[in-house]
């Protein structure tokens, strides 16, 4: 996650619903697939966004296709790091 | 998960490390596999612990399998219902 990535969409504390608009507007613009990009406690509204979307917004036309988790080392103060959980769900409209 | 599963590991409120030592003794017990199951907020840490066993406690031993997400509903008071997100996270040993 420490590239930017254009097409994925960043999970943080805004409310689901807000992530939830992005990916359906993502989607319906003509993009094949959306990514979503979370990590620490953002990675639990990560799966309810995906979950939301497949389920009510896109149902039968959207599909879960990859889920991929990771850790990442962030700088703190000094010369420390600390690691903190990553996730990345791969959403795709059905052929 | 509705069904209890004897094998799995149930991700809640306790400590994270308390998990991790729960894996990490699930598969040097002579279990091949281990799955993590949690819902709502505790699936981050179900990522915490998944990635704390495989990167630092069984290193070069561990891989994920697989990645499930899904919703559940729960009853609540009266006849409503509650959609909650789930994960489930199988970690497998290496041959």
């Amino acid at each position: 996650m420490s590239e930017r990535d254009p097409s994925a969409i960043y999970i943080g504390r805004k409310p689901v619903m807000n992530y939830v608009l992005a990916v359906v507007t993502q989607l319906n613009q003509g993009y094949d697939s959306c990514t979503l990009k979370a990590r620490g406690r953002s990675i639990s509204t990560a799966v309810d966004v995906a979950e939301i979307v497949r389920r009510r917004f896109m149902k039968d036309i959207v599909d879960v296709e990859k889920i991929e988790i990771g850790t990442e080392e962030l700088a703190e103060e000094g010369n420390r790091t600390r690691s903190v959980s990553t996730m990345e769900i791969t959403l795709i409209k059905k052929k």
